[in-house]
Parts: C-alpha cells; structure tokens; sequence
C-alpha cells in the first residue's frame, strides 16, 4: 500500500492525460477536486487489486460528458460524493474502495478525491487503461460485468439510478439525460466484488500514469529530454513531428468529433499527419495510410515540453510530436476489439496492432 | 367501497378517452391488460381518499410516451408492475393504493391491471380530471408534492429511479430516456401519503369516466341520443358540428403535435373550426376566434355514436361534434393556469372559461 499525497497529484494528473489520448476531460478541474479533498481529509491509501476481499464491493466513480463543456461548465464536486452515496444507499451496504473506470484525463484523478472524503482507499487499476468516449467501452464488459447500477447526479442536485439490461444501455440511457442536465454529470457504475475487479480490471494504471508523469516533469533532473524520457517509460513509438495546421471540432451530443491537421517537419518535412476523434483520438494517418488504430493509443504532445494536448485545447501553430502506445492485452483480443476496434466507431479499417503499421 | 368489474372496464375505459380530450393514449391496450388483470386476480376495490389513512403510501401508476408510438409499439404489461416493485423497493415499504396520475386515456385503465395484481384497490381520483402532455401538469404540483421518486420500467425490462430536484426536471430526464426507449414506458409517480391525496387530488373522476361511459354505451336503454345524453352528464357545450377536412399530425420527441381543421355542417354550414394539439387538444377556435382554451376540456366526438377520437386516430370525412367541458376548479385557479394554461404551450391567448367564450 502506498499513500497519495498533493504532490503525486501532479504527476498522476499529467500521466493520466497522457493515457487520456486527448480525451478523457483535461484533469485540471479534476485535480483541483483531488487535491482540496486530500488536504481536508488526508492523503489516500492506493491498494492492489490483490489487496482486495474477494466479496469487498468496489465502484468505479467518474466524470461523464463531452469534455468540451468541461471547459465552462465546472464541476461543483458535491455532485461525485452524492452519486457514491446514491449507489451505498442503492445497494444497501459500504462502498469499501473506489477506482477509476477510465485511467485517462479527468477521471484518472476524481476518484482520488472521493476516496479521499470517505476514507477509503482507492484500488490501482481501472476498466481501460486509457479513455474511451462510450460507457461500455470497459474491460469490464468483456468479462460479463454489468454496468448496473449506475448512479447518476449533477450540480444541481438531481440524482437517479439506471438499472439497465446491458452495458450498452446503461451509456444510452444515461447518455439521454447527461445531454439533459447539461452535457456533463458523475456516475458511479460497474459495482464490482473483489474477486471481479481482480479478473477484470487493468491493473496498476494509477502508478503507471504517475511514472508517465514523472517521466516528463522530473526529466531534467536526471538530465534527459522530457520527449525521450516519456517514449522511453511509455515504450512508445513516435509517429510523427510537425506543427498544428487545421482543426474541426464540434460538440454533437455528449462528444467532441474533429479532425486534426499536422504538417510534417523535419524528417517528416512534405509529410502530412490526420488524428481522427471522438474525444479520444481513434485513428492516425500519415500521407492517408494508418499508422495507429484504436485501441491502441494515439497521443498528441506538445514539442516544447512533452506535455499532452486534449482535443478540445488543440490550436492552430502548435508544434506537436504523435506518439502510438500499445493498448492493454485485453484490447487486443477479438473481443477487445469488437468493442474498442476502429468498426465500432464506424471506420473501415481494420485494427493492426501499433508497432507492426510502424514495422 | 365498491368493486370494478370487467363489464365496468369498457364504460370507465370509454369515459377515459372523453377526459383524454384527443390524448392520454387509446385506453385499448389498456383495457386489455386490466382485463386480463381483473380475470386473473379478481375485481378491484374502488375507494374514496377520504377512506384512505393519512399516513397510507399511495403511488400513480401511468404509461409515459406518445399516443400514436403506443398504436404500434405494444406493452408487454410487465413494465407497469415493475415499476410498482421498483417503488417498492426504493421506499422500502409496501404500497397501499395506486391511483390514475391522469384518469384521461390508456391512464385511466392502467392503473387498474396493477390494483388487480397487486390486490390493493385504486382511489378514485386522479392529478388532472383530464389528460395532459408533460410529467409535472398535475395538481398535486400546485400542492407542492415532489413528482420524485420516479420509477421508470420499460418492455425490454431496463428498470430506474429518478430523484429529481423539481417536477419539471422528473419531466426532462424521464422524457429524454422514455424517447431512447422508443418512445414509451411505464412510470411510478408523485408518490403520496393519503393525507396529500385528500388535499392535492381530483376526486371522484374514476367514478365520473364511468358515469361518462354509460351515458354514451346506455343512452338508447333510456331513449336517448348519445350525444345529448353525454352533453347532460358531462355538462359539456357544444361548440361545433362538421366534418373533418384536414389533418396534420407529427410525433415530434414523445409528443404528437398537429392540427385538425373540421368545415362546419348544419347550423355550422360555411364555418371552420381548428384544433389544435399537442398529445391533448389544446385550442380550439371557430372561424380564428377561441372557443375553448386548455386548462378547459376539448372533446372530439363521432357525430354518429358519440364515441370519442383521439388525435392520432383522426380521419379525413368523419362526421364529428366537438364539445367543450370545464376543467376541475384546481386548473382554474392563477397557479393552475400557469401550469396548464395557453402560455404553458407557447400561445398568446389568454385563459377565459369555455362557459364565458360561449356564453
């Protein structure tokens, strides 16, 4: 067991962006959440899955919504705490430790936050190992683990239970009411036992995310460039160097889609970069052809100090560097695939894993 | 006390669909179920809120959605009872009566298929002594009672629990799921002590449907025209005479929307009358000019049996009467024009009562 102090926040917040592959909401509000909550009640105790009872009940407690209204619509932070109470009054028993469902962005570190006021620890593992735009899209689901109950509340007090006939269902339902509330909610879901989240989780993605981030801010300290450091700890393969030259974007629902444009330069001079997204960058073409395809992940960082740019944050000029990162195992299952490959967010291609496009 | 019987169903249901005024629902479904119900279970006991204990736990019981999604897509009945259970079990303690949330339409039957099942009896009473389009139109909201908890079942067996801050928000999250259910649903409301039902209720309206109901099916058992034995019992204006010459009708979210235009005949020869709705006949005027304006009741009828149709039923050459009857005191109060007067759906015409418009 290892404590999470105000300190480590920092470091998490930035990995967890980086597994956020310019989704998962930009952590700051996030962070900010976290850190008030570790302040006032003490610093949170990160345990392994292994740690866990087998029958201990575990909930994943996250931020939903498009992470562009994130941006001006803030979080009251009341609205975490009540969907965790929601989901002990719902189910009728203590919540014995939270997660994150998704590692990446913000919702690496609001489950820091609740751990922190209930004083419970938080378990080092989560449903994805990066972020993914749709409820379902969770190791979780690969293991036959429903999403229900989920637990829903926003800022202004209004507080429900979905108790749905499958994962899929759950993101539909309360997708419709989070685009009601304002495009952004908490949700607690995926109740877990011990034993499930030991079978079904990513494991160990709180302390990867803070190497990651460690890997970047403390780089100078062991004289290193803080892009090498990162590709080197994220044994990640670097796609392509250019400078920011187009971006779409719109909110449609409770998801950013767009389109980023990057000219090449240097050794990818006359070379042209596309990042697909739907919150999470999807897919990656240079010169029209893939270099990376979710579930792997594709992060677009900041040339000047490695640190990751989120969709909604791209801007024109911006010289940038394209990492791809392998995804998690399960994600390169078949039936990792068929819930996180490219077919389910409508592309034609197939999913071929990162380091072979780049072979 | 008194016992409701399946020979009752077929006069309560037909009086149901007057109070519909063009909405509510076809109570067909509906009287079905409560069929099947009553065969199955037994006859149910009618009571009066005054019988009812102060502190006795009285729950609505209503399908949600659009009048014309529920001519196609059928209910499987097990929605009604599971919202019921699921009542039940998030106030954890047993219900002691249903009641009609809008004794207009299917929802004037509904709630009988649960009483018999659940062998507990119906109040004879209702929140509108009418139908009306949207969750917090009912007169318990003039009482200030919580539409919340809501519960929420659909076909499919998805199951919620909606703890809204206000009524009017119980309206935009259950509609906003009841569309991506396929536009219908069932729903536990306005849950209620039975010393609130006494003050915040339209009484007697089960009872009324039925008097309604034998007016037209009975009237030539006293030498009678339908007609004019329903305009006796239901002290009701005859405001116009033709036949229909138009119809637009759109389902627009969970709402149908349109307008039916009848050319006068008789001693209406050379007039026009236009109905407006929305679920519910909201306005009707003669030659441009109002006869009658919701909160008061717009009723269209067969000019040959007296029957009443509902808008999504509406035919092009049908000879029809339209009535107009005064809405329960409670909607003509300022605050009841408020919430189910003219402006509520966005006209500029100001509330007077069908009896002066006519007078």
């Amino acid at each position: 067991m290892k404590k999470i102090t105000v300190k480590d926040l920092e470091y998490i917040s930035l990995g967890s962006t980086i597994l956020g592959t310019g989704g998962g909401g930009d952590p700051y509000i996030g962070k900010l959440l976290a850190k008030k909550s570790i302040e006032d009640y003490g610093d949170v105790s990160l345990i392994k899955a292994e740690e866990l009872d087998d029958d201990a009940l575990v909930v994943p407690i996250a931020a939903f919504g498009a992470p562009m209204i994130l941006v001006e619509k803030l979080f009251s932070g009341n609205e975490f705490y009540s969907a965790f109470e929601m989901m002990e009054s719902y189910l009728g028993r203590k919540i014995d430790a939270v997660m994150p469902a998704e590692a990446g962005g913000l919702n690496g570190v609001i489950p820091l936050a609740v751990a922190a006021k209930k004083q419970i620890p938080i378990v080092d593992a989560d449903g994805m190992g990066r972020a993914f735009p749709r409820l379902e899209m969770v190791t979780f689901t690969l293991h036959g683990i429903s999403v229900s109950p989920i637990t829903q509340a926003d800022e202004k007090g209004n507080k429900n239970v979905y108790d749905t006939i499958n994962n899929v269902w759950g993101e539909t339902l309360v997708g419709a009411t989070t685009i009601q509330m304002g495009g952004s909610c908490a949700i607690g879901c995926y109740p877990m036992s011990g034993a499930q989240v030991k079978k079904a989780a990513v494991h160990g993605i709180i302390s990867y995310a803070q190497v990651l981030g460690e890997a970047i801010l403390n780089a100078k300290k062991h004289q290193k460039n803080p892009i090498d450091s990162l590709i080197e700890k994220a044994d990640a393969i670097q796609l392509f160097s250019g400078k920011i030259s187009n971006i779409t974007i719109k909110t449609e629902g409770r998801w950013n889609k767009g389109l980023c444009e990057i000219m090449g330069l240097g050794e990818d001079s006359g070379s042209t970069m596309e990042l697909d997204f739907q919150n999470e960058f999807l897919m990656a073409k240079k010169n029209g052809k893939p270099v990376a395809i979710t579930p792997d992940l594709i992060v677009l960082i900041d040339a000047e100090n490695a640190h990751p740019i989120t969709a909604e944050t791209i801007q024109y000029g911006t010289r940038v560097i394209v990492l791809g990162m392998k995804a998690d195992e399960q994600w390169r299952t078949p039936e990792g695939i068929e819930l996180g490959g490219p077919e389910k967010f409508g592309y034609t291609e197939k999913f071929v894993p990162v380091e072979i496009l780049n072979d």
